[in-house]
């Protein structure tokens, strides 16, 4: 499947925006999701106004979540109880305009001139259609929308309508509480609508109009007991009041019908402005009573009369959102833009993949990042591991007070995550797999509970954002409890062994292809790297005992090694395991979709890199010769059925050296969701792998690591790219990088808070110590170029072409 | 928890009936369950007669069940998607006796005497009860119960009324149609009443009254389209007709109301038929629209008429079903019975459990048999590997003609489980885990379809109906079927590994505390078995490609053993996980109940012998040293959560000569229910556990193994067994064998069917060549005498104590 790389006449390559310069029908789903607007707490999907152009429209506001019980088929011990989904909160993005009474849809009315655009620098959606009516006037609707930063719950649409011929207009504002909304359910062979919200979603509180076309509305969900409230205005260049206006809570409109002259404009400005109370705080010492515990603080709740005055307090004009917008990205620009010389296609979508990350996390607050950003409802809007391992790179070293918040929403799961461990019978914080509200929401534990990694993503992500900010707080507070927690469940989870190495069985790693093995290799290197940093810790709950346990245990960690092949395993078992039949034709991908989870579970494939992620992370424990041959064993045997892949698989293809190879993967992320390789892009943005691509130019192509002392950068530019520049957030300052194919420049920018955080880290000379290939370099205010030497390709590694293991073959073969 | 040997006034041992002689509140549940009545294909539970001493009265058919979607929280490819669940039919135990207008119950009148028989020699329930009523009247009723044995549909109850003075007699006979059934809900913190049985569980098709109290009821389940009917009349001795009868879909009565003088008998007898409509045959090429074909099916299927007419056709007397019934029971207790020497208790309870043998599959026909036979609704009716392991050794050398059924039903199943193998992506036939109509219908495969080794259940179990019978027929036909379609299975699920060695990964043994493991002993070990036997069958279907793959894979099966410990390896990993701590409390266990699956997973505990169970199985496989260390190995870490196992224990304890272990084992295992020690023998009796009984018998204390050849016997007579007598079926003859302390007799007994089959397989002299302690003996008519030497106990294994593995003791340790 492509998509934007398929038509460039269609898609034209601009470097700050993302333009559709002609209607095709189809994958309107997919456009909607790829012309989303957002702020990380507020999202509006790119839908038409027209709902017969609509596929999947839908706004969302993070962390506004429906609860379920879940229902295993066969349940056991510990399995999650509640399930959690983000919802389809009410949606203005919907206008009918009928013109003579004809209305105007790219399904049904000639189209003469189209073009959508969203613009990366300003943060503005528009689009704007020339229509043939069939009463012979030709009529332009001109469409802008905006979500406000600071004010972060707003949104606001502006609809402009002009015709070539006098003509009555009747414009129709709709808002929607969508009662038919997409649920997921995991019971894939029952139809969706079957789904779980047996009755209604959102159930109403409040819904007046007023004669202006204003609206008050507001509704409760029925298990979680959110409350969400809603003002809208509208404002008009006419004369006339609304037509009608009509407060529902499912469907409220807003009705203008007016002549217009020849050139003459309507302009409709459509406000929207959003409140939500607070999830309840769940008690988290008896969880199982958390239906009551929500239903009884929904009673002592805000009143629905403030939260109405809250949201009509943020309702912005178009100019006003506009303008904070375009305040809002210039700022972020300024900071996190990535500049690729030479490569227009790619730095288009580069910048997309850059605007969704500021999208799925600007203003975001203490809160997760969902897999989605808020883009869509795909895995239910939940929090992963993704935001640890994926998304907080690049908001460290480019947004770190985002940086910190994400962490200090971690931190407060922290009671929920120790009632888990307890209920998973080890000691200290388990984190939960997927997750709104803080409980384990997988239902699936082998490819869910079981991946008891995320708590060290969270416990390195905590590290990181600690050694590039030196923020002291943080590390001795936050931080320091987040580390030890984590480091506590690893200590119990393990054991020492007969072989005097300390195991973590009944585990799965990052690639879902194996599960419940014993001693994962990138579990256990990371469960390592989380012990070692505990034990580093000065903290009051830190004990002796504590720090000679957690030493030993990652001193002793045992990591899987084939001698034979000269390769870390996966797990134990993997080097045993049969060989995956390569011949399975194409459409037999994504495997989990096609195979039995036995049947993946007992061959050598991958859904994802895993051992390659580990040497990526954790780059200091391997040697350069054990990278290469990791990535020449897995690289071929990795199906990329994950999109969390194949950003981690470039980076590692960077640093062995196989440039072509980096820039092929890193292709693959850059165009995931632009090109839909993956068939469900309509479902949201793939925000990890928007981060993804973010690293795998900083890390990958740019060679930069950090470990917590010199950062080190060990360029690999691939073939045709003139240069690669960006910035970093280090110790308060911001890094200015360009790499070129000679040489790689360095040099310091002020950073808005270079005074107390930036000076501890600094080399006392107001200089950053900066390695690259070896070599540190103090870098200051003037930049300094370093030259680079070209770096060879090595040779692949040989390893033996696999005998037949199944059939009469196998049985020649063995004699 | 004990009951049955807790009290022994309540319940004296009595050789040949389960006699409850007073009544003490509670345990009704679980009473009912002990003092059912069944045949195979009608059970009725042994509830009392007024609904208000009844805890979970029912009425079950083999097989008469209700399908529906299984929802999986978190589906995935392969899932099993249709649930069955055997229904209560419709139930004809409850009658209420009123004297004087005053309701008779257990829980409210007073009690002068109280005496219930389970008659194991007639097959008869019996249960006398004499009520002191507050109108002065002392009044007797005496409940009499007996289901057909020809007229296996057929069941009747005769109640018997008498007082010491004048008294009116009100006696209200009911017919139940449960529709608040408990229904199992795997989604356990759900309550139960909120299962899947959503709407009506059988919907009504007929409901007509006669004068004479007689009552034509039929209904159809909604999915699976099954249509029962029942025919019901009652006869009395009295000379005036019912008082009224009330034909209702969901409760019908018929009532009485009489003057009794003294001494008068007011007689009535319930006669009741049912009919079942056959399930329809799903269609397997294309199971997903099972559905569909079964609701077209019932369209064409037999009139409501005709089924009432059968039904009618059953009805039968009192006294008819009990002589039905003796003469039943006088054939069965010729063949089957034990006697054990010395032991009333034992003995009584070991009847019990034959009786329960019989009861489960006397007159089940052509049908599987349920986990709890037909006296409860426990694990939903289904069909599991019990059944071959378990249960068909018993019937092979007791019933051999009812072992032939149960396979004819396994091989109809084979077009299920071929279309099954095709879904999991491998060749042959795999047979489901639990099922009643051939799909399977276990919602969790790592303790479901990973249990591979069901396949070499049934190929063993046909064999060894081959090796006792010597039916060429089946042999060469069903059999051979059975035997290649499941080793095509096992030779596409394994590979052979760089090792030279054939692997088979990803599978579930016996014991589900490990779970999706590779090379797990038991199921290697079986599997070879069943290549093996499948490569030496000439059949049409066996090609010589197929003939030499099987071989190899069987000659190079692997079977994980540890060098060190000089011990067979439950499996490739088992012996390098973490020890169980068993300082665990004992309320913890079961512990699947208090302990999620990945925390059980990761220990060295086991819930059933695994390894040992493959040794008794495949007993010419190992050595006696290798038997002996496996066994004291696992037996200390062997819960025994699971009724399957402490039968397994006794036998190879007492294999290895720890006679004293193997009594205390066997004890466990014979009182499992009587004595309610795992707490849920209300949900009806562990009929598996009914089978190890008989096997812990025989294959234990006798000594008896048969693998095609001479059958063999070494016995292992426990300390205070005077005797241990019983009869095998073998070659078409009985082989009557008694055991004292200081010999083995042998002796031929003319079988029924000693004609054509039992030639091919005697020794060409009328005699069958049997093996004692290594010496062959032609054993004929005339019994013969063989001394047996006193078995010395060895000295048990040592292994090393376990070092520490967790916590600063480990550290300590490692230093």
């Amino acid at each position: 499947m492509t998509l934007v790389s398929a038509d460039r006449r269609r898609f034209p390559a601009e470097p700050w925006s993302l333009v559709e310069a002609a209607h095709v029908p189809g994958d309107a789903g997919t456009l909607e999701t790829l012309f989303t607007l957002g702020n990380g707490h507020l999202g509006l999907r790119g839908a038409h106004a027209s709902a017969q152009d609509a596929q999947l429209p839908g706004t969302f506001i993070n962390g506004f979540h429906e609860t379920f019980d879940i229902r295993h088929a066969e349940n056991a011990y510990g399995f999650a109880k509640q399930g959690q989904r983000i919802l389809y909160v009410p949606d203005g993005q919907e206008a009918t305009v009928r013109i003579n009474g004809e209305e105007l849809t790219l399904a049904a009315t000639p189209v003469l001139d189209y073009r959508r655009t969203l613009d990366f620098a300003a943060g503005v959606y528009e689009c704007t259609v020339v229509w043939q009516t069939s009463s012979g006037a030709v009529v332009t609707t001109r469409e802008r929308r905006a979500v406000g930063a600071a004010s972060r719950a707003s949104l606001t649409i502006e609809l402009v309508v002009t015709a070539d011929r006098r003509v009555v207009a009747d414009v129709a504002s709709a808002v929607v509480n969508r009662q038919d909304q997409p649920a997921e359910d995991g019971s894939a062979h029952d139809p969706r609508r079957a789904g779980r919200h047996a009755g209604r979603v959102l159930s109403p509180l409040r819904a007046e109009g007023g004669p202006t076309g204003s609206l008050r509305l507001a509704w409760a969900t029925a298990e979680s007991r959110q409350r969400i409230a809603l003002a809208v205005e509208h404002e008009t260049n006419a004369t006339v009041p609304p037509f009608s206006t009509e407060a529902d809570c499912d469907r409220s409109t807003v009705r203008y019908v007016l002549p217009l002259d020849p050139g003459e404009e309507f302009r409709l400005e459509k406000r929207l402005a959003y409140a939500v109370e607070p999830a309840p705080e769940p008690e988290w010492e008896e969880f199982d009573s958390y239906a009551g515990t929500a239903a009884s603080h929904a009673d002592a709740g805000i009143s629905v009369d403030a939260l109405l005055a809250s949201a009509e307090a943020s309702l912005r004009g178009i100019e006003d959102l506009a303008a904070e917008s375009a305040a809002h990205y210039a700022r972020y620009w300024a900071t996190a833009d990535v500049e690729i010389g030479g490569q227009p296609e790619l730095q288009q979508a580069v910048r997309w993949n850059l605007f969704q990350l500021a999208q799925a996390t600007a203003q975001a607050g203490v809160a997760g990042i969902p897999a989605k950003g808020v883009s869509g409802s795909g895995y239910e809007g939940h929090y992963f591991w993704d935001q640890e391992v994926y998304l907080m790179p690049y908001l460290t070293y480019t947004a770190p007070d985002s940086a910190r918040q994400v962490l200090e929403f971690r931190h407060r799961m922290l009671p929920a995550a120790k009632a888990r461990a307890a209920e998973l019978n080890v000691d200290g914080a388990l984190f939960p797999w997927r997750t709104i509200n803080g409980q384990e929401a997988s239902a699936y534990y082998a490819a869910g509970t079981a991946q008891f990694h995320i708590n060290a993503a969270i416990a390195f992500a905590a590290s990181r954002y600690a050694w590039a900010t030196g923020d002291e707080a943080f590390r001795t507070g936050e931080g320091a409890e987040l580390l030890s927690e984590t480091a506590r469940m690893w200590a119990s989870l393990g054991f020492f062994g007969k072989d005097g190495k300390f195991h973590l069985h009944g585990v799965t790693g990052p690639d879902e292809y194996t599960a419940v093995v014993n001693d994962n290799l990138y579990t256990n290197v990371m469960a390592r790297f989380n012990l070692r940093a505990a034990a580093s810790l000065e903290h009051h709950s830190v004990s002796e005992t504590d720090r000679l346990l957690w030493t030993e245990a990652a001193a002793r960690m045992a990591l899987p090694y084939d001698v034979e092949q000269r390769v870390h395993a996966q797990d134990n078992d993997f080097m045993t395991l049969q060989q995956w039949d390569w011949d399975t034709p194409r459409d037999k991908y994504p495997l989990l979709l096609h195979f039995h989870p036995l049947v993946i579970y007992r061959h050598q494939v991958l859904k994802q890199a895993d051992t390659v992620l580990a040497m990526f992370l954790q780059w200091e424990d391997f040697t350069d010769e054990e990278k290469q041959r990791a990535f020449d064993f897995y690289d071929p045997i990795t199906t990329g059925d994950s999109t969390l892949s194949p950003c981690v698989q470039g980076i590692m293809a960077a640093e062995v050296g196989y440039t072509a190879t980096a820039l092929a993967h890193f292709t693959t992320a850059a165009f995931i969701d632009l090109d839909d390789l993956h068939g469900n892009t309509v479902d949201g943005v793939h925000t990890a792998s928007a981060g993804g691509v973010w690293a795998a130019l900083a890390n990958g192509f740019a060679g930069f690591r950090d470990q917590g002392r010199a950062p080190r950068f060990d360029p690999r530019l691939p073939e045709g790219w003139e240069s690669l520049a960006f910035r970093l957030r280090l110790r308060g300052r911001t890094l200015a990088v360009r790499v070129t194919p000679a040489a790689i420049t360095l040099g310091l920018e002020p950073g808005p808070d270079s005074g107390a955080l930036g000076g501890v880290a600094l080399n006392g000379t107001g200089r950053l110590d900066v390695e690259v290939r070896g070599r540190v370099y103090a870098v200051g205010a003037e930049p300094i170029s370093i030259p680079l030497e070209p770096v060879a390709e090595p040779e692949p590694s040989v390893f033996p072409d696999p005998t037949p293991t199944a059939g009469l073959a196998a049985v020649a073969a063995m004699r």
